[in-house]
């Protein structure tokens, strides 16, 4: 099997062609410049190494990879207005360095692009699309519960994993299950990806949250930050599921912090504490296992060859590599 | 032929099926309220008609008539929240009711309806969807060079109808054109249907400016919002082209009306009065007249009826019919 890398690299080298146009420069060059950031393309290859594994040619399905990744950055860049994120991937994100409204008008021109590109696949188009809109569909109700959780008090474990299952997991699903309909795979193969690509995806989603208070040594990233962010995360609910009285006190006067009266040191230092307590860590790990194994079960349902399953679980290693 | 308002109606029947769904409330509930206000259904009944003129069943064609509402919804949502909007259609805009990341994200997800009604279309589909995808991008395009030419120093007059063509008229030609491709209709009948609505979409437009300042006793507008605005409007630029010296400083002083030197009042009679005297009504007139003319000669290059013409010329009456 050809690396993920190299599929990556077949989707660099077209898709900027995709957005080559001049005019307006206001509505194009905003998504050269976020197209340009540095990126790893994982969707699109999962979705080119999918079409592979089923028998498909790479080649073929370009535009449909393509797809995927326009998508995926226009919902980046409307997700920066909506969530005032300064930052994308280090850079300034596309409304800091223009404005709100070129951000709005050239992500919903990118989504288009995106649609554009789909449509020119000749082959199983229908069941292309429909796969497409339903899952743009579900990633924006994904977003639209993201922000509503936000402002809701007492949410529930199973609604935050429905959550970060329509916002991030249904996009890898769909991408490995888009290669597979190019590919003109069997339904039952297809279906077996989406759902493969759909756990590994809650899988990667809950490590996530874990690097963010645990970190790890390849890790740059600060530690703590969703923990000073109030972020509801597995780590935070399932400790407010777990908590006794005292440390759920606590982790309601950590969350208030009025008056300032803990230091970001401090507040991360005491959340931590409380995780320790009650074995969060532990908890969320045995949880991602869950999901990791659901997707590998998902995997014997269709009938692949062992080199073909190899290829698909090479991918979950290595996107789960990210060790604690 | 069946009025526009019989196809309007159909339309409106099943338009609201289309976003009837619960969760999550902030992402539906804004959809429905845009489409519950009061509106004309102008362009899908438009493409019903053409669809049954060129001799297929309109019901057949109703996902792609609530495509093309939707699409046209969702671009209300968006422009309203670029133009920083506090009304549409008499009541507040979504971005106000709500907010503006609510309304970002609800115009996102409705865009995604429209794409995805497009897609149960089962003839033609591939057709549909690359002239939906152009005109989206084409729309987008439009409303950034509106955005741009706000701030741009000397706009031509064709910049300025290319800008209309692109944000308007494009999406009155498509929703011909789509019922034409809809009933599986000659290529050569599918262009000439575009550019009749192309073009007559532009003189509409033009009317419309000419309307916002001279009115008529049919148009409860206040008269004059454009010219406060110091919006970049055909006669603006039609006046700014043909003033004489003293003119063109009286122009500019009332544009930029340092220290409120002007009332508006003031501002609307004193620009009116100059336009009076270049008559830039009436120069105004010829011009929506020769796209009105070349909507009608665009009518004969495919060989249509007597009656076929008479629908879209009844149409093309319609939309104008509001006088000087």
């Amino acid at each position: 099997m050809q690396a993920l890398t190299h599929y990556a690299q077949l989707v660099e080298q077209g898709l900027h062609q995709v957005v080559d146009k001049d005019t307006p420069a206001n509505l194009y060059e905003p998504m050269r410049y976020l197209l340009k950031l540095s990126a790893k393309r994982l969707r699109p290859a999962l979705l080119l190494m999918a079409c592979e594994q089923c028998g498909g040619t790479a080649t073929h399905a370009l535009p449909a990879a393509y797809a995927i990744e326009l998508f995926h950055n226009f919902t980046l860049m409307h997700d920066d207005i909506m969530d005032n994120a300064p930052l994308r991937r280090g850079k300034e994100t596309v409304h800091e360095k223009w404005n709100k409204n070129i951000a709005i008008l050239s992500g919903d021109a990118l989504y288009t692009l995106a649609m554009e590109q789909l449509c020119t696949i000749p082959t199983n188009t229908s069941k292309l699309l429909k796969l497409f809109t339903t899952t743009a569909i579900e990633v924006c109700e994904g977003q639209q519960l993201d922000m509503d959780y936000e402002q809701a008090a007492g949410l529930s474990i199973p609604d935050y994993v429905n959550m970060i299952r329509l916002k991030t997991a249904v996009l890898v699903g769909a991408s490995l299950k888009m290669g597979a309909i190019v590919a003109n795979a069997e339904e039952n193969v297809c279906n077996t990806l989406y759902d493969f690509g759909m756990q590994i995806g809650i899988a990667f989603q809950l490590q996530d949250d874990l690097l963010d208070a645990y970190g790890d040594e390849n890790f740059g990233k600060q530690l703590g930050g969703d923990i000073l962010a109030n972020k509801k995360t597995f780590l935070l609910l399932k400790a407010l599921e777990c908590a006794n009285i005292d440390q759920y006190d606590l982790i309601a006067d950590l969350l208030a912090n009025k008056k300032e009266k803990y230091n970001t040191y401090e507040k991360v230092k005491k959340m931590l504490a409380i995780y320790n307590d009650l074995q969060i860590k532990e908890q969320t790990l045995t949880e991602v296992e869950k999901y990791k194994q659901a997707a590998l079960q998902a995997l014997e349902n269709a009938n692949f060859s062992f080199t073909q399953k190899l290829a698909f679980i090479d991918f979950a290693e290595l996107l789960m590599k990210r060790k604690i």
